[in-house]
């Protein structure tokens, strides 16, 4: 049987492997010389199938070539920098189409008009994840500037009046405490904190609050994940209250893992694992065919969801770095297992050694249903951020190994 | 071999039959009898699996419920006729939740509070078909004057200003031209002016200038049906011009073969069968498993939609209506041919003898993928009016061999 350094090494030499095939993907395809940002519509060979700009996809795409320029040495290259600059640029010449609003579009043509704005905060999240980015990168205080008086904007239009977002206020729609906005948060204050006392100062508190309202999806006695709740943490009726998403409850405990890490809080780290990675984990992962379920009913009626049985990637890449996170902090060796399970599914279905970058949407029995490698909600940053992640984390047990 | 008049026969019984059980699964479980309307989130038994009223599906069943009883003397019964009298006021009390405006809700509490409303005119064009189907059963006028403005509103909204329905104008996003705007406009054409001289006068012009506006989605030398085209009805670049929904473009032409019968517009319904119905039919008909893709590009290239390689019901129902319709008005056997085809895929496949009306979505293979019965966008409509129109038209055909 191999020893855990060699199984760790292994792990680490073909995840760093991958992610440079994965990056050469996207460094040749994606680099749109012309109008400057980044093409992410492009098939299984690179090739481009539609120019449109997606803005959470230009924000991501700045932040992993940004992070990767930054923390991994290989990568510290001009062409990546150039083309994370290029892209801040389009961003921030296009990225906010109405004068004298920090509403950003949801996609914008290759030149940059409007298409379509949504109203929701998750455009303007991965614009702030590029500026923060930008300016830990260069140092130009500008990038930092657009970053915080965003980043400002939108917890203004989640805490405090959402008007400015644009949605109607209806008499059936009650506020609705949606997983995605407080993690959304936590990961940005987790962003702008890293090595930064003022921002963590600035933005303790709203850490805190984005945790208490993550922990508030755990229901039914702690047995379950649920993506939509009532604004006071109570189950909602209905498809909405009972649904579940087993990728984004995983995602959702690799953030909170990070912020108990941070302030050395343990139970924090146990509510991540034994409440948002493990039961989703379980539950999500199709028994029959592999793979986790992209949504699931908690009372297991069928989802009216068409996609609900298929396999997308970044569920599993989240469960990729949650095993592994979870592990360097608990070194509990279950985490392990189910590590290389999904590494093995992952690598094994997913990957596309011979283009790079890997398929995103595979039917439920694990077979290739959307060739594309990008498109209008697949870039540059699912694979890259957990292979960087998971190479850096191994690196780390390594070390460990190594010193003990 | 069996005679032709014996296969209409058989069509005839089987249909007949089928329309029965789905429409005992309606009358069985979707009746709300506290609050009025109809429930149609309904599992594969009928049971209940969340209470939202969705405003198409209410104002679609009111439309199947009276044109059966104005039309199908088995369903001429007090129970039919009440529920759809309820659901009409359900609609008239509940479906337009904004003071002053005609703007209808697209999904609504059980109780009738607005959950979601669309920016488009689809809820509206529901809205209008069940009043003026309402009219029509009771004859109270109240139904009529309700159907017809809301249809002057409609056709302000589309051709002369899109303000009151709320999108904003942006400098990316051309006017389109998507087919289904001029497709509902001429069914409610259609729908509006049977035996209804005033009628017919008033929307002649807007009959004809909905075909006009369907025929511009004849693209690539007339060989492919695009759903999207400039306002001037040239093809539009990317994702959004090559996308095309082989069953949507099916539906159109038997719209257009009704227009074309009308008015005896033999080259209308030449142009509705070989452009609109038989190239989306062989070019969406999936060689390898059998039955319509969901969505294909014309060049090509994979969709970005999820579900592009599902097969859907309605599709199907589609095709059935169209290739008995092309067979009423031609009489080319080919078309009784391709009718068997989609007649064996679809009552072995979407068929549920067993609890009553169809599955809705199956995978590509042709496995139920969702075992729901109605839900978000499926109700009392698609399945039992092509039911009833096949019975209509195999009856019809059956006269024509008595009297020959």
């Amino acid at each position: 049987m191999m020893s855990e350094r060699d199984r760790l090494q292994r792990w680490r030499n073909q995840i760093g492997e991958e992610l440079d095939r994965v990056m050469n993907f996207w460094i040749e395809h994606s680099h749109d010389q012309e109008s400057g940002g980044f093409f992410t519509c492009l098939g299984q060979n690179g090739e481009r199938y539609d120019d449109l700009k997606y803005i959470w996809l230009q924000g991501r795409q700045v932040w992993m070539y940004c992070r990767l320029y930054r923390k991994v040495p290989r990568f510290r290259k001009q062409e990546v920098l150039s083309a994370a600059i290029a892209g801040g640029k389009f961003l921030m010449d296009h990225g906010r189409p109405t004068a004298g609003s920090l509403k950003c579009a949801f996609v914008v043509t290759r030149d940059g008009r409007a298409v379509k704005i949504q109203r929701t905060i998750f455009s303007e999240c991965f614009f702030i994840m590029a500026m923060d980015e930008l300016w830990r990168t260069t140092q130009e205080e500008r990038y930092k500037m657009e970053a915080w008086k965003t980043m400002d904007q939108i917890v203004h239009w989640v805490r405090e009046d959402p008007s400015g977002l644009g949605r109607p206020e209806l008499p059936g729609a009650g506020p609705v405490n949606a997983m995605a906005v407080p993690m959304m948060l936590l990961n940005l204050v987790d962003q702008l904190s890293e090595d930064n006392e003022e921002a963590a100062r600035k933005y303790e508190e709203l850490g805190t609050w984005s945790v208490g309202k993550i922990l508030q999806h755990i229901q039914r006695d702690g047995k379950a994940i649920l993506e939509n709740v009532s604004d006071d943490g109570t189950e909602l009726p209905g498809c909405i209250g009972r649904h579940q998403n087993p990728g984004h409850a995983i995602e959702a405990g690799w953030f909170l893992l990070r912020q108990a890490i941070a302030q050395a809080n343990k139970t924090l780290a146990q509510t991540a694992l034994e409440k948002f990675v493990l039961p989703p984990f379980q539950t999500g992962w199709d028994k029959e065919y592999g793979g986790l379920f992209y949504f699931q009913d908690v009372d297991g009626y069928c989802p009216t969801q068409l996609e609900w049985s298929m396999k997308l990637w970044w569920p599993h890449t989240e469960a990729l770095i949650a095993f592994l996170l979870g592990y360097l902090e608990t070194k509990d060796s279950q985490l392990l297992e189910h590590f290389q399970k999904v590494f093995d599914y992952t690598f094994s279905k997913f990957s596309d050694p011979e283009h790079g970058e890997w398929f995103g949407y595979l039917n439920r029995e694990g077979k290739v249903e959307l060739s594309i490698k990008g498109g209008p909600f697949k870039g540059c940053f699912h694979v890259p951020r957990c292979l960087y992640m998971c190479e850096e984390i191994l690196s780390k047990l390594l070390n460990e190994h190594n010193m003990a």
